[in-house]
């Protein structure tokens, strides 16, 4: 990988996006490297959680506009459907994904944290959806932001193209915790292992059927989740956590 | 009935869960009588407004583990359907029903609060979906919440499984109003008052119109909503209520 | 028109609710002449923004009593059916909309705020869903209430019909900005100004994308968003916005 490392620690994926030069753009070829690799992290057992983060000075700046500006619509349109595929993969994989943003995270960055099922930031930390400014609105962010944040905020952010900070994303549910800059690995940490702790089977059925549930009528959804917590009930992990419960001990997952 | 007591004062009835060696778990028994005194409650032309409460140390645990562990997966899909009709009772019958949370209300004890229209707590209640501790994720409960609370802060709850405070719910929306432990019965009670003081068959027609009405597109939920106005500009309680606001005098409701 | 006046400067539109003998109601005749004139406004390249402001001491007390109590519920029907048409501009036209709200904005005045792009208020404001109180539930204004506040509050708000102040809007969603009375005016224009300085073309199409992506599943929102932005990407302004972005100068829009 060339805008990418990859490490891994006690059941955490640690994703970096590393082309401080090109401020982590999202450009194709990341796009695809990024795609690639949470799909093969998605086939590992002994990862439970993924942290996104950056190096370089910004957490991710969006789509590289010199890409964009060279190309025809139809190949724009490939791009933002290689970036959708990229947001289906963060979806579909078992584990629970996490941005830590110490940075400016705008455009299809902000999109990225949006997209993510947790996120931590900085108090240093900026969000924003600018593409107003350049004539290119931000339709695609426009999808998760307007999923974590409330509609006046989200139409606030879009149509002004103005960033906000750290404070008003978590005020406004784009991130779940701010802290000082320099705790900030800290606190990522921890709460990822609140998360990997638990079993991956049970982080993966949860997961499928949290976005699932979101997007039905109420009853619909209440409908599902009862077939899938009963069938639920039935796992190896479920049997095990409510055996350890009632004992009073600490639960041994099936993969461990 | 053997898990639940019920009183009756001012157009409000106390539901109150009295199960405290079980923590006020939704066991099969439970989950039915609640279910059938909701019912009958519904049928009570002189009831505006249900509180749901709970006797000692906390509000409720959720499902009753002992229960799930020795049932199969058939059994417990039985059991998570007769929970869910005791969620639809809930919406179908015409009266708002108040959550009063004074301690710990986890997992479908969080859902009973979520799933209520209104909810006060106390400074020391918390609420959390801590099911994926034992494996078996939270997916029932997770359907209110996130109704609830925002994406990202759902989602922490779940897949960590950690227990929020008090003033994390009313932060992201869980509960109406946190207040000192010691003032809960007073604030419930005004709220309830502030709601009973209407004419039940506008609550009713309110009540299904709003829950209707979030599940739809934009312009479908005002199309609809415009009919249900309309109808209800002909209910004699509204006629009563135009004809009172003008003259500058209380309105008089039919029923009483 | 009787009961607004209209503006224009450096392409902000200033369209004035100017009937404070009738508490700026949502009469037949002022719905008719507001929605004629957005509606106009929609045709005016030289508009990108519309303030929503009000003369006299309140913002909008809603529709007039009045009228809907001498008619007969046909005839309400197709007065809430022209306040939905009225929203229907609202959403359809290519100006943002911003409310600016200096006063009580109750029932459809609520409702007003509530459908609007953006609003800001006044520390002396106050919004409510009133309705309850005459028997007369406030069904329509539930939809974008809804749509803007949390289920919880929303409920709180339709179900007691009590009014919530300024700050309590903001907290929940309803607002973007409340401020000190006196500096209402300006801080609506700074809004205002930082929308109205990107091109129509790009407000136009992101206005369209936005809300219609609100109302899809994830997934699908992400596949048109995409077919959004790709279009978008061939767009004059989005070339000449991304060129000056590279060039480091300021873009000129088409139009101007």
């Amino acid at each position: 990988m060339e805008y990418i490392t990859y490490q891994q620690d006690a059941k955490i994926g640690y994703v970096t996006l590393d082309n401080d030069k090109q401020r982590n753009a999202l450009s194709a070829p990341l796009i695809e490297e990024l795609n690639t690799l949470l799909a093969q992290i998605g086939e590992k057992s002994d990862v439970h959680v993924v942290i996104i983060q950056a190096a370089g000075k910004v957490f991710s700046s969006g789509h590289n506009l010199r890409e964009i500006e060279g190309q025809t619509s139809q190949e724009n349109l490939a791009l933002f459907k290689k970036c959708e595929q990229l947001m289906k993969t963060m979806r579909d994989i078992p584990q629970v994904i996490i941005s830590k943003v110490h940075g400016i995270a705008t455009a299809a960055g902000c999109q990225l944290v949006a997209a993510s099922d947790l996120a931590v930031a900085s108090e240093k930390a900026s969000f924003g959806a600018p593409g107003v400014h350049i004539g290119l609105f931000c339709s695609t962010p426009a999808v998760f932001i307007s999923r974590n944040v409330g509609r006046k905020k989200a139409a606030e952010m879009l149509f002004s193209g103005d960033l906000i900070p750290a404070e008003d994303a978590l005020a406004h549910g784009l991130v779940n915790k701010v802290v000082a800059h320099e705790q900030l690995d800290q606190v990522t940490l921890d709460l990822a292992k609140s998360v990997s702790r638990h079993s991956l089977s049970t982080l993966a059925i949860g997961k499928k059927e949290f976005y699932q549930q979101l997007n039905m009528e109420d009853f619909q959804a209440l409908n599902y989740a009862s077939e899938v917590i009963a069938l639920n009930s039935e796992h190896e992990d479920a049997k095990e956590g409510i055996r350890a419960f009632i004992e009073k001990r600490q639960p041994s997952w099936r993969e461990e």
